[in-house]
C-alpha cells in the first residue's frame, strides 16, 4: 500500500457570520473574520490517495489524472471564489470554516474517484501558513 | 550600509473591475479576478530598511519596533479586510492590484519611519506563492 | 472526525551533555551538540487537535483560543529561553532533545486542554529545516 | 513511541517507458515523462523512525547516525544518477515511478536499520513541490 | 517604477561534460555533475519585469500574459527535457549551467516581450535549493 | 554579468547584552534577546558571487568550491557555536546581531576569495524566517 499525494491550490474570499446572532455575538466569536466585507487566503490542498502500484506503469494513479479531477470537482469551483455564496456543494448559511470545507472537499472527490482502483485516504487543507484541517473520511 | 527586513502577514479579499466597463470588459480584462463576489489572499510583505548598525546595540534599527510600525500603519488595516471597501488609505475606484497596494504601503511606512536614523529601502509583497511585486520609492 | 493544526515558533538555545560522563565521551555522542557555550535553533511546533465541527460555529475548536493556550503553555515559556537552565517544566539534567522536548510539550497542553469538546490528537516539532520529531501521546 | 524524521536529498534523472509499447503508447500513457532524452527532479526524502527516547541520551535514535545510513545506504546511490541505468537496487525494467522507488527506499533501510533499537516507521519522498508519495511497508 | 514577478516552474535532465576532455578530466571539474547517463533537477524561474502600473487596471503587465510568454518562449521548451539534446535555443556543446541557462532564458524572454510598455529587469533560476542565478541583462 | 548564490547553514545561541548597562536597561533596549542564559537560531546564509561564465565550463565559480570556502571560512567557526563567546572572527563585546554578524562574515569570505575569476557581491543572512539582513561591502 503506497499513498501518492498531489497539492492544487486555490484563493478564496469567505466570513464567518451566524445570521441569527447579533453582529456583537459574530464578532465575540469570529473576530476580524466576521467582516461583513469578507476577507480571504490563498489555500492550499493535499489529495491523497492510496493503492497498489500498476506492475506494469509503477502507478497508483496516474497523478496526471488526479490533478485533472481535482481541478474539475474542487478548485475550478472553488478559485477565485466567495465560500460563502458563489460554490454548489457548499450549502448556504454552513460556515466556510476549514474544517467545514475539507469535508465537502472530501465529498466531491470520494464521488468522483469511484470506479477507480485506488482509494481516496486523506486530505489537508492550508488556510494560511500556520493553520491546517486533516480529514480522512471519517 | 547594511539592510534589515522584517516580514510581517496580512489576509484579505479584493476583486479587479473597472465601473466604466461593461462585465464581459471586466471579464475579458480581469478574468477570474473580476468576480463580483469577491477573492482572497494570504498577503507576505517584507520591510527592508537600510542603514549603518548603531555600535552599542548593533542593530540598523531594533526590528521589534519595525514590526510594530509595520503592524499599526499597515496590517492592522489591511488584515481581514476588503481592500476595496475597507481600507482608509486605499483610494476608492483604485484597482488593489499588488502593484498598486505596495505603493500605497510604501507611503504609509515612508511617512511613519520618519525621524528614525534609518531609511525604509524596499518593499517584496507576496499576493500568492507564484507573484510578487517590489518596489523602492522611486 | 477533523483534525485541525495551528503552528507556532520559538528560538531557545540548549546542548546535550551528561554530567557523569567526561568531555570525551560527551563529544563522542553528542559531537558539536555537546558544546558547553550553548547553541540554538528557531524551533516550529505544529498542535493537531481533532473533534466534531461544531453544527453552528464550524470550529472543532476555536484557532485564536488554540494559539493563546499553545502561547501561554508551551511558547512564553521556551521562547528566547535556555532549554537545559530556564524552563519549569523540563527537569534538570534531562537532555533537552527534540524526543524528550516533545513529550513534555505534550503534557502541558494535555493538562491545558482539559474540559475542551475536542482531544490533543499529535505535536509535530521541528528543530532545523531536516529534522523533525511527531509525538501523539502514548 | 516518539517518531524522529531526517529530511535528506537527491538529483537524479528518469524517464517512464514500457518497452513493450509503442512510442505513440507511451507518450498516451506517460505524456512528457516518456521523453528518450530523460527529465530530472529533485527529491526530498524524510525517513521517520519510531521508538522510546534512550533515559541517558534521549535520542530515540542519534540523528547523525541516521543521516549518515541514509547516505549510505539511498543518497550515494541514487544522487546525480539515472534511475532507471545506475542504480543497483532498482531492477532494470521497473518504472522509477515515485511509487516504486519509495518501496526499494524502504528495503535498502529497512535492512541497514536491522539491530538498532528503534523502527523504520515511514518514509515520505517528494519528487517536485507539488507530489509526494509516502510508505509504511505494509 | 514598481517589479512584478512571475514564477514557472519545470524539470529537466543535465549533464556537465566537455567532449575534448578525458573522462578523469570532466569528473575532476565537474564531479558526480558530469555522469554520462545524466541527472536532473526541478527548476524554479522568477521572471521580473518592471513599469508604471496603468491608471485604469493597475497593472504593470497582467501577470497571466506574462505567465502564458514564460511557459510559451521557455518552459514549454525545458520542460521535461534534456538540457543538452532537446532544446533548440541552447547551443549544442554549451555546458547547461545555471549561469549559462539564464542568459539563454533571458534572450528567449527579451525577445518575446518586445513591444509591452513594460521592461524585462531580471531573471532568478533556482537549481536546488541551495543554490540559484540572477542575471540582469547586462 | 551572472550572479550565482549558495545557500548553507548553521545553528547557534547568542544574547545582546551591553556590559555597561544594568539588566533593567538590557531587558528595556533589548527584551527577550537579553537573556542571560542565552537564546538561540537556525541561520541561513545565501552568499552571492557575479562574473562571466566561463566559456568551457560554463561556470561562474564552481558551487563546490564555493561552498567548500563558505564552509571553512564561516559555517564551522559558527554551527553549533555561541555567538558572544567562540567565534575568533567576533570581536569580544560587539553585539551579535544579525546585522554585525553579516559584516563579520563579508570580511572573512572577502579574503578568502581574493584571487579567484569572481567577486563576492553580497549576502543574505536568515536569522528567522520573518528577519534576514543584506550587506554588499559598503
Amino acid at each position: 500500500m503506497v499513498y501518492i499525494t498531489r497539492i492544487e491550490k486555490f484563493n478564496a474570499a469567505h466570513k464567518l457570520w451566524v445570521d441569527d446572532w447579533t453582529e456583537e455575538q459574530n464578532q465575540e466569536v469570529f473576530g476580524k473574520c466576521s467582516n461583513k466585507n469578507w476577507h480571504g487566503h490563498n489555500y492550499h490542498l493535499h489529495v491523497t490517495i492510496k493503492g497498489t502500484p500498476d506492475p506494469v506503469t509503477g502507478f497508483v494513479m496516474d497523478v496526471k489524472k488526479l490533478s485533472i479531477i481535482i481541478r474539475e470537482q474542487v478548485v475550478n469551483h472553488l478559485d477565485h471564489s466567495n465560500l460563502n455564496l458563489d460554490v454548489p456543494f457548499i450549502p448556504k448559511g454552513l460556515q466556510p470554516t476549514t474544517e467545514n470545507l475539507i469535508i465537502l472537499i472530501w465529498q466531491q472527490l470520494q464521488t468522483a474517484l469511484k470506479g477507480y482502483p485506488c482509494q481516496l485516504h486523506g486530505l489537508k487543507l492550508w488556510e494560511t501558513d500556520t493553520i491546517y484541517a486533516e480529514y480522512y473520511g471519517e
